[in-house]
């Protein structure tokens, strides 16, 4: 039924801009090109974000989320005259705040006028899909930038072009060299991004031109202490923690200086930034969801100011004020960022990050 | 599968507010109340945008299309603590480049210091529904709006609340008075928008506080005599024409003339504003469909401008620059706006409607 119903939207000619086209096409494993977004403790060859072999003491959910691709893209150059990309999902998912593209498809940029800009997405229909990305171009080299499912894990993925055209790795210069991990709810994973590059994790990371680690793990960023000791393993610039949106105002309370002394015992001279929960929209009509949110922000500044009177240094604080705006038009759901959201979310925190780390180190 | 993975998500409990509450409730059927988004030629009883008499020319795609109930909003006020909903669609779709609750659900919003102001939205699961909008509030006295699904149709709708709380038509002052119809494709429609109170339509509608006549179709806006003939049956304040996606550069060269002609001749003194299609992101990278977004727009301003010489005054133009933006982020796919997209088209279009129409008639 769900099949049907998509084709009959094809159909409709209003959507796709091309699936597959039936001409001469040369695969090419992604395997051979850099990833991004991969930290210290992912596994790369199977794209998960956290290697299995660290998430014995994880929950299952927090397990089968670290899998997911959430944050992974790839970064290549070719002359390539058209882009098809084939990819293989570990499970393809809908979920009602959504689309398929942002939870199970991929977002194509390139790079034009010194700067990352969006081609085209990669329309999922189940777990194995092929779709052409762009066609017709002009067959300069020029560098481009896939970015992985939000919400599903990845198999496979080649990418293919003309038989006679050229695909190498990226050059070493357009590689972000600063390295930020944000850990964090189902906002930092991506919901509900229109398609993988939207998340604002993705836009920081043009804005900054740093490698993100995407560590928002749905509904389970909730500061176990499993969870620190795995984030020990990772040696970014910054850490950004987003994480008041899933824990109880009970857990954030014992939870959050053990969860950020962890981290700066490992890592005493890596900053980390607290972001405040955004205040949920529905939270300004149900008097009960107010006093969580409300709740949840309280003891999360409370443990900053404490941490901060205690002499920890390198500690930085955002509040929920006007995190996402105030025009109440930035969720699908109250809770879960649109574009519009994860835009003003990433245009809050540049600023802040800038002047947290040196400009170009 | 479907219905397993929703529910999958729903308890990982970072989605949904609430689903169905086991509390007493009373439904009151909608149709008590005053359904707005619905033009002359509607059919208000089964919120079919044209009524199916004068559907007897059209393609079946057409046909189809006219029964989705995009642009249809209800008003009441109601002093409950908690508003329920329950709808029945005509049938459950998934579209990849669109998230479930804007094909099939629904988003309230209230009426809070003079301003509609989003409150929550219902997450559909297929074709017979029940979610609760909103719980915990103060019980005072305020109105409410609906927004109906933006790509399927709706057989039925009922409104839950405490059954000792009153519910009420809306105060005739707080209707919108002025009334704009606007012609076009899936974009006027909604697509791909994250929830049906984000359509750039629905934004146009609150700020300027006018009734609405979402009169996209999806594919199918292309200029077809018979839709013409359709639309003379409306009677608005003014014509928005975006229909420039959908038709080929030689339907726009030979159709646009007669097609705005017979609006005309209808209506004499009814303002037409013409929109020219956005500059499709692909159409960057791909040199064909550069030329065809090209050639569209270029066709459809010739027969402006052709208007214009021929002495056809009340008719005014605005061209695609700047219509989303220039940043290349406003879309899910290229064509499709995303809410950033939806937000720039209406803010692009409010100052221009404004000028053209009386402020307060």
């Amino acid at each position: 039924m769900l099949k049907y119903i998509l084709i009959f939207f094809f159909t409709l000619g209003t959507l796709g801009i091309y699936a597959q086209e039936h001409e001469e096409i040369r695969y090419v494993d992604i395997s051979r090109f850099e990833l991004l977004g991969k930290s210290d403790i992912a596994d790369a060859v199977n794209f998960y974000r956290i290697d299995e072999a660290l998430t014995a003491g994880f929950s299952e959910r927090l397990k089968a989320l670290s899998k997911n691709t959430a944050g992974f893209n790839v970064v290549f150059k070719t002359d390539a005259s058209f882009i098809t990309v084939k990819w293989e999902l570990d499970r393809y998912k809908v979920l009602s705040n959504m689309t398929p593209i942002a939870v199970d498809g991929l977002d194509l940029y390139g790079w034009n006028d010194g700067k990352w800009q969006y081609v085209s997405s990669a329309r999922p229909s189940g777990e194995e899909n092929t779709w052409t990305f762009i066609k017709n171009m002009s067959g300069e080299m020029r560098h481009y930038r896939i970015y992985f499912p939000l919400y599903t894990g990845v198999k496979k993925m080649e990418i293919g072009i003309d038989p006679e055209s050229t695909i190498l790795p990226a050059d070493g210069s357009l590689l972000p060299k600063r390295k930020i991990a944000i850990y964090g709810s189902s906002i930092t994973q991506g919901a509900s991004a229109s398609r993988p590059g939207m998340a604002f994790t993705s836009v920081l990371g043009r804005k900054l031109n740093a490698d993100i680690y995407n560590l928002g793990f749905s509904g389970s960023g909730k500061m176990e202490m499993e969870m620190a000791e795995a984030l020990t393993g990772i040696t970014p610039d910054l850490f950004v923690l987003d994480c008041v949106p899933n824990p109880s105002v009970e857990q954030i309370r014992t939870r959050t200086v053990p969860f950020v002394k962890t981290l700066r015992k490992a890592h005493p001279d890596i900053p980390v930034l607290m972001v405040e929960s955004v205040f949920r929209e529905h939270a300004h009509w149900d008097r009960e969801w107010e006093k969580t949110v409300s709740g949840q922000n309280a003891a999360f500044r409370k443990a900053y100011l404490d941490m901060k009177e205690g002499g920890m240094d390198k500690l930085y604080y955002i509040g929920s004020e006007g995190l996402i705006g105030n025009d109440h038009e930035a969720t699908i759901d109250g809770t879960h960022f649109t574009d519009v959201g994860h835009m003003r979310m990433a245009d809050r925190l540049y600023p802040l990050i800038v002047e947290i780390l040196p400009e170009d180190e």
